[in-house]
């Protein structure tokens, strides 16, 4: 039996880390609704988006289908209808409650649902501690692809629980911050590279999506990449010059989307006597120029990029680009929850997610897994864009160079943003 | 200054009497949600639907912006926002939170409208207290008018409740109740009215809305109105008989609706092994034959009607009858919430809401009051059929054979029913 | 066997004279196309309206469906297809096209059409002319309904063309025409009625259809009727003060279509440099304040009586008055095709629907006939609101004081105005 | 002054033969109505279809627009209005009307339209017949560009109407013709590339589209492809082994739209009696297993391969195994109008387009142009998917093998069908 979801199990952890880390990253997803009152962890704000309490079920979920009924010997679950209200869209595993209805489940309440990650934290320590289990090493491996997804969701539960407030008149505080001191953006240098056959994709050593292999070849034209995302300021001036008005600047499907949807500036950006506002995790505050600008769709990033005469990168070209700049980054082990003004140093990672000019779909030689895991990436490989260096609100160790994240050209809750290419 | 949406203010009770009366029904609705988590507060489940939170302010809204604000000198707002929040559909009062969107409040917290009403409730109490206040007999008119407002309100809540509990796979139970035991309805009577000019419409003392007034006479051709509800045992003979896939027996809009919604059977019942069974403030139980059958629309009401070889009667034949039989009626009070099995007596209030043939439309002479109370009633006069008689959930102080409720023909999630009528 | 629909065969015509009249109207029909080109003929421009082909065919499949099949013995039918395609709504008679794609039937022609046309009359002729036919009354009967059936398509026919022509922005001709000379509506009268008991409904001689039987009582309060109807000059008023944007005006379903459809004036209205143009089957001229508005919804009828300190008369109320005044009108024999401006002479007839405040319900006593003609009427009696009087595209020999319209209070594609009335 | 939309003009013709060649495709794309009614000319019958008439005004509006109005000085529009009606999407030239209300326009008429295409061509001779027009090469360019346009309309009035006549019960036949002989299709052959740099893209001489350029390299793995389309054989063999009920073979949102159409099996299939049937533009007849599946969708395509364990190719492995085939096709100058029976011979063009992997993106190094042409092909770059080959109702001389078709990966209507790959 082999494991999934996952690229590689090379260079994985000893047992007693992998628990230690497991246990680690559960604890945080918890944490994490530790400024959130019971009702603000039921609510569903949009389609897209899951209440608080549906994340902490769902991750919980995933071990319990994927872990601790194969593996644990007459394991029952928890309670029979979680298998129904918690699985998100396995087909495999069999039906499920209808995605937008999850903010509908007043119950089991949270309590339970501590309760619920109580049992099964408790299981899976105990099935990790057997180290002579006979399928030690399918059990860690699927640990592991457990506590990415679980920091996905961590990711979610925070961009679910902005959207949410936005929502809401009274403009609710997540948490208390002070804002960093306004500013302009450092000026954007241009990394050159040359033409070439270069390798990206996952190959080392660690965990990987099984979106991420094999590594393979691509032949690049010669290409220059910004050193640093758009920041607020050069976003205002599109908007100030009128770049939400012009329907040459944009895709066709995008102009649509402007035009249904009534878009005149990024989500949470709200004008107020001909200042703008942005709305945070940490409430409403005036635009930091400096700051890369955030909560963009992919149409806006793709027509900004034509107003300033560039175009966005593929994912090719952003990563061959990265695997030079792996260091430093705003993530969520910072704490700030929002995007951190652009220095003059070069940066590849968190802040923002970066649009890339390219459609998400398989690299050569791609196989989706047998199995319900197989479910994981493969099957959304239609109609999204991908995203690469991650956010002020991912986990650093859930990133690397190789790492590919993927959202419809028109979605915005995300802390999206861009990053300029050209000849 | 007149007292706006009410029909008559003669023989109101002593401001004493108002106040304990008043902090009584106040009291109820908190208690309305003891069984309830504060998750269970604040979702919303369908458009129509309202939280159980929002509930509790609204009604405490309502009297803090037509009696505290205009009869308290310097009265402050407990908290602005609620303004936009906590207004249902006054135009006249400002914009208002759209309706849909209810249930993303997730703050303010349950608590913090518990706060609320305690703040409004001990303002109410000030303000009845001084007897000598210039205006003490609007005050006490509006009071009034806020209470029967409030018991609106109890009965949504607890409508609302069980639409909430019903979209969850997990059933929850409201209140334990042991059910009532399976039986036949009694024989239905006829009981037979002559041709003449009547009197309908509220004309005596105690309160009463805008829209029962004013007392008028009609014309009334010879009729027969059955001396109970339809039951449920009658209601699955037309089941049975295929009422749901017969086009001739409904009306258009009726047969377009029953096909787009994929109706089948009245709401909240499901079919398992071949028996019915019934989803109840108590959860599920087999349809007990001896109960009015509840949770219909108009349509389906008009269609069983017409399948019996009978006919809805009109609010006026509804209330002429009414007005001879005021005695008993499951409400409330009653503490069963759900209605009971038919006895032979005769009864036209409490277990269910009665369809009736007549559109809501204004009485002769009626005029809507001015002011934002004005938009009270008046301007939902169409589109919509009224509903006779009062339900489990309503309570008893509520109702008289004048009271005219009402709701669009295709609305199920009411405790609603019907009586047949003939010539 | 009875003559479904009609509410009495009482003073029907000798043989010879029903097929001259019928036929006489038959030709008519399709002399409206004359002005047309084919293509206008086969085009549906909202769901609500049929392409002029459609009517042509449907009124002939009624004449083919109730009166050949059952009465000529043996007959086939002149195509099989077209018993699917041209049925309406009966759902006794099987299964029909969708109402919403009759614009897609481009095929049977409209070459093809006239020959199912010209087979049917002569059918009918010979069936007509067959006097000891064992069911010559039914016959005749049948016949009758049949042409009144067609007569209230021809007006389908010009209001459905009006509308596609006015989607285009060619804004076509279908009639040339001089316009009646500007001017102001000579001042209303106001006519004044007693309380007391009223017989109205179709009592007499001739044909009615079944909705306005039986003649019945009704007990009426004092009341007082405008002698015309309301001018486009008054609704102007209403329109410079407003109207349009004070939601206190509208009854609730009204105010939210005002603003989901953008509504700023009645339908076929457009402001030019300030000044209001009006589109007509003669094309695009300046409003003429003289004129009765026309093309309101119920909901404008509704806040303009309100915001006049009026309101809209029942339809027992408008049936009292108008029986006294039955003289003159401004009908489809009048080859206008638009309202003429309001004289000082009273009229209730031609020119204008007039929206009532009666919902449209049965009479006490009304059945529904047995048999597919038993769906002509009774299943609409549901969320409509009843229209009398006729208009400038209704034949005078199609209108009565007993006639009773019936339309959605959103509609505004017919010819609807609306007169006062008060207390 | 640049040619805007197209690769290349290397290699063009002398004007006096382009002229022959332009009013032969001219002339073409009206005798492809000679078939139809003029009521079939006008009607609309889905958002994505234009009427055969709109085909036929729009590509004359194309050359009024980007060759006359331009090129001769003084040149008057035939008629203002055409100006809004016929332009398609281009926003720098203007508004356009909406294009789901293309079905409503009646007017002008097809003999208005057939006027304005005579007077468009007569100028496009003067003007082409002038050889020192200072702008010679320019128009040229254009007209062959409009030439390459009208060519593309051809084909959507041909599937337009094919969409028509199947929403119409009757089931209308565009022309009559002999079913190809029932049969089974010859055996795959599996054609094998090795990996390595490859060049594709348009790089010679003649006509191009911008989104062909510029010819670029891509580093390709070594890959197998067939020598033919999959046949309707084929693919019933995948619907009957249950592939439309079994979501593990979808693509998420392939999924989601089978359910929410209720998808069973490819456009135009009709199941009768347990065999299957399938419309073409000669009516309705069995399904032949000999000829490749045609009129599915993306997600169709992509789920079918799945089931076969293979893949789609990637458009760049389709043109470098079409360009060494470049031989036959069936093609609209065969007259068939419908896909012919796999012989053994590899054939990669006519017939079915080919859905690929490959989402439709710009080309490395690829430019929008300057001005309303350059909105011809690169605004739709997001979310739709490239095909290739040509159909058997595209022209021969409009297809080689850089082309580039693309929909959006749920549509249908076109004549599509898809090829295996694998590693």
């Amino acid at each position: 039996m082999l494991t999934p979801a996952m690229a590689t199990t090379r260079g994985l952890e000893t047992p007693a880390s992998l628990l230690e880390n497991l246990m680690r990253v559960r604890a945080t997803t918890v944490s994490l609704c530790d400024p959130l009152e019971p009702e603000d962890c039921v609510v569903q704000s949009a389609p897209e988006t899951s209440p608080a309490k549906w994340h902490l079920a769902h991750t919980t979920w995933f071990f319990e289908t994927f872990v601790l009924q194969p593996f644990v010997s007459g394991y029952k679950s928890f309670q029979d209808e979680f298998v129904l209200l918690f699985n998100s869209y396995y087909e495999s595993v069999g039906s499920f409650y209808p995605r937008k209805d999850r903010g509908l489940l007043t119950r089991p309440s949270f309590a339970s649902i501590l309760d619920y990650r109580r049992h099964v934290d408790s299981e899976l320590a105990a099935l990790l501690g057997d180290t002579s289990h006979s399928h030690a090493q399918d059990i860690a491996a699927r640990c592991t692809l457990g506590l990415h997804h679980e920091q996905q969701h961590q990711e979610l539960l925070l961009t679910d629980i902005k959207h949410l407030f936005w929502c809401n008149p009274l403009r609710p505080t997540y948490r208390e911050r002070s804002p960093a001191p306004a500013g302009v953006a450092a000026d954007i240098e241009w990394l050159a590279y040359p033409a070439g056959v270069y390798d990206t994709g996952h190959g080392g050593c660690g965990f990987a999506f099984d979106n991420e292999i094999p590594r393979h070849r691509s032949y690049v034209e010669p290409f220059r990449i910004a050193s640093r995302p758009v920041s607020n300021g050069e976003f205002l001036e599109f908007l100030e010059d009128g770049g939400y008005s012009e329907p040459t600047l944009w895709l066709s499907d995008g102009w649509q989307t402007v035009c249904k949807r009534s878009w005149s500036a990024p989500l949470y950006w709200e004008e107020r006597d001909k200042t703008w506002w942005q709305f945070s995790l940490s409430g409403m505050h005036e635009i930091n120029q400096a700051e890369p600008v955030c909560h963009v769709s992919y149409y806006e990033a793709d027509a900004f990029a034509r107003w300033a005469g560039k175009r966005l990168p593929t994912e090719t070209e952003w990563e061959i680009a990265a695997s030079e700049h792996q260091q430093g980054g705003n993530f969520f082990d910072n704490s700030r929850l929002h995007p951190q003004p652009c220095s003059g140093e070069t940066s590849f990672f968190g802040d923002v997610w970066q649009w890339t000019a390219s459609a998400y779909s398989p690299y050569p030689g791609y196989r989706a897994q047998r199995g319900a895991l197989g479910e994981y990436n493969g099957k959304f490989m239609i109609n999204q864009q991908v995203l690469r260096g991650g956010s002020c609100v991912t986990s650093r160790s859930h990133i690397r160079s190789s790492y590919r994240n993927f959202f419809y050209p028109h979605e915005r809750w995300q802390f999206k943003g861009l990053r300029l290419a050209g000849a």
